[in-house]
């Protein structure tokens, strides 16, 4: 399929032409960023929310839920999942898969599960892109769902406006969130499961744990309690998650969010290209063979620079 | 005090020269970098052991055991905390301090607390550094403890020769390291606080799901038991320790890894270099402003890019 013809069709509405964009993202095609430069006037309408949390919190029962309310007030909808484990990829229980099937079968749902890399930073560039593909295609709502451990779910909090940390009554959870990160990224709290027994308790340690947190932007997090199996307790969701988009848009937040969020893309595309262009050859063999006689690292790191600086001046 | 002067009473084994430059790194002091040059020569004759897990496994306690273990042996040890609830940091219990203190006093152990940066990137530079001057200083041994949460445990065991991850007996803990890439880093598994309910069967959960890892480098992890209190286990522990030390040397590992180190602390330190000269002036301020009228961050990047490639074609 040739680039421009991809990208007709994805502006028809194709939902082919956008699978294969998103696969196009996984697999880092080189031509992705030329397309993606083109789509992009037509990205800024979304609004990108991320769930993320411990495996097992329930975050996908709850991404199923939203995307049904959201469906009803007839917005259209993206999901992407970074979680390997959740039920929107194909390694999902039946009785999930069973549950998902509403959504899944509506024409203007786009879900889409996606392979987690390695490095943070792969990961981070694909999940913009992605969401800028949801957003070029129309998408009203894009959420992003990521199981919290290790550093994707920081990164996938940077790529969206609204971030919904999912939490389950368990005691020293809150803490164990606090130091993992997760209380520094979410902008509303969720205790999904509230109808386990410890709910309350752990309702009030996770509310004095963000007592002790200054408001960011002027936005103090609120804790909702859930039971999304049952779709208890997600309308308050929905009223909170509008209340906080309500409030970025209403105090300029949101742009400023989103320059931010541009400035760190275009570092990060400006230091990869570079980076390309110094580990290759006799540099990158260079670096590989580590010190090979120097007397330190710094040594060796000040001969590339200066080379590299070199071939700069010798006209690329 | 002037750097020369330092650096004298460095290699004189003076402690306070010691804990200046560590404050230095910590500090990112810019004169750093050539003085670890210039002491680089005199490292590489520590062996670097990390020590990772969950906050409460009693790192601190077994790195304690292990001190004193090496200085009956006549090891000189120095210890790096990362960790900022660490006993070795002034926030511990007094209980902690009183058990630690037979350490402290003793002149051939160096123990330095260190704060945790923000971005792994920063962190991990520190480690490096703070490890060659644990090094360059006549240590035998450098013990470095980090709280497994987040990114810092990866970055830290990327800094060791050895890496122990440390975890107790806890339903769903094996599980849980294992989504947190723990799995993936320890060369040694510690199943601290042995005496506790359930301790064999979590033994047995964390050694089915380490049969289920491919060896790496011809090494299986193996699992050991331990009562840090009581100093159970800690003698199989280091005997463990000594024959990961005894598989790395006899097969070249450790020559390929601390190669694979220096090749990455290379790439660090020319990045930071061409960092450093990218991000200033004009291209950072075209940067922080985001699109600016340009159509995509793509556009911005090349832009920006051809500036930076302009300057150095224009010599510096």
């Amino acid at each position: 399929m040739q680039g421009n013809n991809l990208l007709e069709r994805f502006k028809q509405g194709d939902r082919r032409a956008l699978a294969r964009l998103l696969s196009m993202v996984e697999n880092r095609d080189v031509t992705i960023p030329d397309l993606i430069d083109t789509l992009y006037p037509n990205t800024g309408k979304a609004w990108r929310l991320g769930f993320t949390g411990p495996p097992g919190a329930g975050k996908s029962t709850l991404v199923n839920q939203l995307v049904k309310a959201y469906r009803k007030v007839e917005k259209k909808v993206g999901v992407i999942a970074f979680d390997p484990t959740s039920p929107f990829t194909g390694g999902a229980l039946l009785g999930d898969r069973v549950r998902m099937e509403q959504i899944t079968l509506d024409p203007e749902v786009f879900i889409r599960s996606m392979a987690t890399r390695g490095s943070m930073g792969g990961l981070a560039v694909g999940v913009d892109e992605a969401c800028d593909l949801m957003d070029a295609f129309g998408k009203d709502r894009v959420l992003i769902e990521t199981v919290g451990v290790g550093q994707s779910e920081l990164e996938v909090a940077h790529s969206a406006d609204t971030t919904i940390v999912v939490l389950v009554p368990q005691s020293g959870d809150a803490i164990q969130a606090m130091k993992a990160g997760l209380m520094e990224i979410g902008d509303i709290f969720v205790l999904n499961k509230s109808d386990r027994d410890g709910a309350d308790r752990a309702y009030r340690e996770l509310t004095s744990v963000l007592h002790m947190k200054e408001a960011v932007d002027g936005w103090y997090p609120p804790v909702i309690q859930t039971v999304a199996e049952q779709n208890k307790g997600v309308d308050e969701l929905l009223d909170t998650i509008q209340d906080h988009y309500t409030h970025l848009t209403e105090n300029g937040i949101l742009e400023k969010r989103r320059q931010e969020r541009i400035a760190s893309k275009i570092r990060r595309l400006v230091e990869d290209s570079l980076q390309r262009r110094l580990w290759v050859g006799d540099r990158e063999e260079r670096r590989k063979s580590g010190l090979s006689g120097a007397r330190s690292p710094y040594e060796v790191a000040q001969a590339l620079l200066d080379n590299f600086y070199q071939e700069m001046n010798n006209g690329e």
